[in-house]
């Protein structure tokens, strides 16, 4: 039989997270955290709403799924998130231990790979996970805000 | 007359913050947000107690700061942490655009400027303020956790 839980269905729903943000107004981010095939934690990009520069999807995905898990600790993870993390983000996720990080569109500019950031050595990247849709909506919202 | 709002003066404080961490067992890291010679936040590590690889000193200063001032970014401000921040927190801090960032003790393993991260380029940094108690509140603690 074949497998539905790959890395598109998860990251669909990072995209209805995302989705979520940018109904909001707020910079369409969306995260999830996925544990055998089962979703711990869903999120999204919160700055504007929070007054706050530290609630990005991601920062929240990690809070939440350690709090549901009861430990600090995201080994046997996979974080699902639209954009690829910045350097704040990725620094959590450093600290996290999180076994896997796939995400959608890659951030050129102010991405953790451009600004030289370091993820935990244990933890596997996939990037590029339905980029087209990731990058479409962040590319409307930034239309729609210059419009 | 002398000026006793100095950057020891704050720091100071910081480091009361990191004394109720250790107290609780968490590693010793305190931070304080000041503007205007006014203290807006004091925070320390609270990492072990939510279980929360999120919860540093600098990360929880931002946003109590932010909540505060009624707006996310921290111009005007000036940040004292005890420990020289990590990827995660100066990511957080670059985002935040503080004006100034004074740490006590270095952290030439985990600390931002040996893992290459990139504070704001208008945010200035003051480091070594009170090196010598910050970094001993930081060796004691390891040292007893070893012991």
């Amino acid at each position: 039989m074949e497998n539905i839980f790959t890395d598109e269905y998860f990251m669909r729903k990072a995209l209805q997270e995302a989705q979520a943000a940018f109904d909001k107004g707020e910079i369409p981010v969306g995260a999830i955290v996925v544990v055998n095939d089962k979703v711990i934690a869903r999120t999204h990009n919160l700055t504007e709403l929070l007054h706050d520069v530290t609630a990005h999807a991601e920062m929240q995905a990690i809070t939440s799924a350690a709090n549901f898990l009861g430990g600090k600790y995201l080994t046997g993870c996979t974080l699902y998130v639209t954009l690829e993390p910045c350097q704040m983000c990725a620094g959590a996720l450093y600290w996290s231990q999180v076994s896997k990080v796939v995400f959608g569109a890659a951030d050129d500019q102010r991405g953790y790979r451009a600004m030289g950031t370091k993820l935990h050595p244990k933890t596997q990247v996939v990037n590029g996970v339905m980029e087209a849709e990731c990058s479409a909506l962040v590319k409307t919202f930034f239309k729609q805000r210059r419009g």
